[in-house]
């Protein structure tokens, strides 16, 4: 399993922001082709000092690069990223990652 | 769900933190009290020039933050936290966060 990670810093107008993320970007998000997870999260706070907490994190999940780089590559993976620089190009940082180990407690 | 997420930057020699991370510190973040998932990812790539790109990430889940705080002040937590900082304390970076959305694809 892979991730596309999309960390956004804190924008100028949260508000607008989230306005914007919840109801238009993420619905063009989850019509990514081979998108077979996601996971939102709020950064809350930290327990370091002068840490950089993410304002919002996007975590999207694939089965392989090679179905991540053919959804980015879509007509809907080329909407979802024409958005994203629109509206968040000076906020977010994509990156890939491979997940080598996770498990639920039970 | 709340998570505790430790973000590692590339350290100087990799194979030795690896060691240590999976053989030492993971089994000691395993017994932290009240974990309920983890899901551990390695960086492997960005779309964006210049991005950085985490060496290694760690997400703990917790049912609530109260259940976290209770967890990083237990002697587990604190045998955890103790290890983090002697093997990686000048690479690692912590933040709390919460999950504000999320769902498998079926």
């Amino acid at each position: 399993m892979v991730k596309l990670v999309a960390v956004y810093r804190k924008p100028e107008d949260p508000k607008a922001f989230d306005e914007h993320y919840f109801k238009a970007h993420l619905p063009l998000t989850k019509k990514m082709p081979g998108l077979v997870r996601w996971e939102i999260e709020r950064g809350s706070g930290s327990p370091m000092p002068n840490a950089e907490i993410p304002y919002l994190t996007a975590h999207l999940y694939f089965d392989s690069m090679d179905a991540l780089n053919a959804s980015m590559k879509s007509d809907q993976g080329k909407a979802a990223a024409k958005d994203l620089m629109e509206f968040a190009g000076q906020y977010v940082k994509l990156y890939f990652a491979e997940i080598v180990e996770g498990e639920e407690v039970i």
